[in-house]
């Protein structure tokens, strides 16, 4: 058993979600922001590659007061928990995804230094051989009672949990504007596949700011 | 002066317009390759850059016998002209869309013996040093009548447009699926933005086959 899986980004027109300095660039408007903060508040976990962190350095918290009142009127704690996939460890330990309620999830490989400097930073969670091991991650989740789990990339963490059919949603907000750039990360990246494309279903599109809210539905094969 | 020009491209959920193989895949329905047929007649001039006509191989033609009729009814030839964007005349011979009709734009770079082989089967038109002068190839067309263009990729002959402000609308089918790779083309390659991205303005979003098509406005700065 696994918690359902919702992908959420937002990406420009030509499907990059930054530019190829894979520095942090606003690519939602301020409404889809709030639909993002309000996608985190419902969410037991949400979860980010290393590369996210790095490019990015995301709280992953909740920053609304008002969500955070109506996480604990509903009895669970004000955020979400925050998880990093990071096989080697090397979350920097400055990170502000860390902290209380946030576990950085690594591989046999992690060298044994990092794991101690970071241990005193967040929990951590051995899974997988030289990567980590994503199925037994989410097992691992949902046997602690995560049943919603939003990731909010990047493409080499979504590359990964679409590869192996962890996936059950995508929502993408799809910006006006071009990046361009055959070096820029895109919504998934990795190796891709050669054919034998994984099939979605549109759900819905929906015009918010002056882009376009698209909610995909990934189809298992039979 | 220059045409209108119209970039037309079919991609996947996560903006890849082929898998890291750079084959042809079908992202089309049926009913948006009817639409990308009817787009190419009503143009005047339909380009490619030389990855297309090496990965797909296209005509460029109008297959429909009643679209061919209706072009020659307006007095204009059954196919709209075919332009192939190769800085080094690296074309080859046997290529289909060459042909009557088909000018091929080269830089001064081009080695003599491929201009000379690929002149009997095509027009040259020789513009820019090292790598051709797109402006100055859209001027060309202009004077001898091109008043719509329509670009059929790939992503690195999209950037070249983009990048240099020549083109004035982006219409592409979403197709459902998700195809992946940090190497596999998109919409929109080359070296990219690294900030002031092109903004754009939707025009519309309709749903067509299992997809979405888009129209995007390029929105020139001020």
């Amino acid at each position: 058993m696994r918690p359902y899986v919702l992908i959420n980004s937002a990406m420009s027109a030509d499907g990059k979600i930054s530019s190829f300095l894979r520095r942090q660039v606003r690519i939602s408007g301020s409404e889809d922001l709030l639909r993002v903060e309000r996608l985190r508040a419902e969410s037991d976990a949400v979860m980010v590659g290393l590369g996210t962190v790095i490019a990015d350095d995301p709280t992953l918290r909740v920053k609304s007061e008002a969500l955070r009142s109506w996480r604990l009127e509903r009895g669970v704690p004000e955020n979400p928990l925050r998880i990093v996939a990071d096989s080697r460890a090397r979350t920097p330990p400055e990170a502000r995804v860390l902290g209380p309620g946030c576990i950085v999830a690594v591989s046999r490989y992690a060298p044994e230094d990092r794991l101690k400097e970071l241990s005193e930073r967040c929990e951590i969670a051995i899974c997988g051989e030289d990567r980590v091991d994503l199925r037994e991650l989410l097992e691992m989740l949902y046997r602690r009672g995560v049943r919603r789990l939003m990731v909010e990339g990047g493409g080499t963490l979504n590359w990964s949990l679409i590869e192996q059919g962890l996936v059950d949603e995508i929502c993408v907000f799809v910006g006006p504007m071009v990046i361009g750039g055959q070096d820029a990360p895109t919504l998934v990246d990795g190796r891709g596949f050669p054919e034998n494309f994984q099939r979605l279903e549109l759900e819905s599109a929906e015009r918010i700011d002056d882009g376009l809210l698209l909610k995909w539905r990934v189809v298992r094969s039979a």
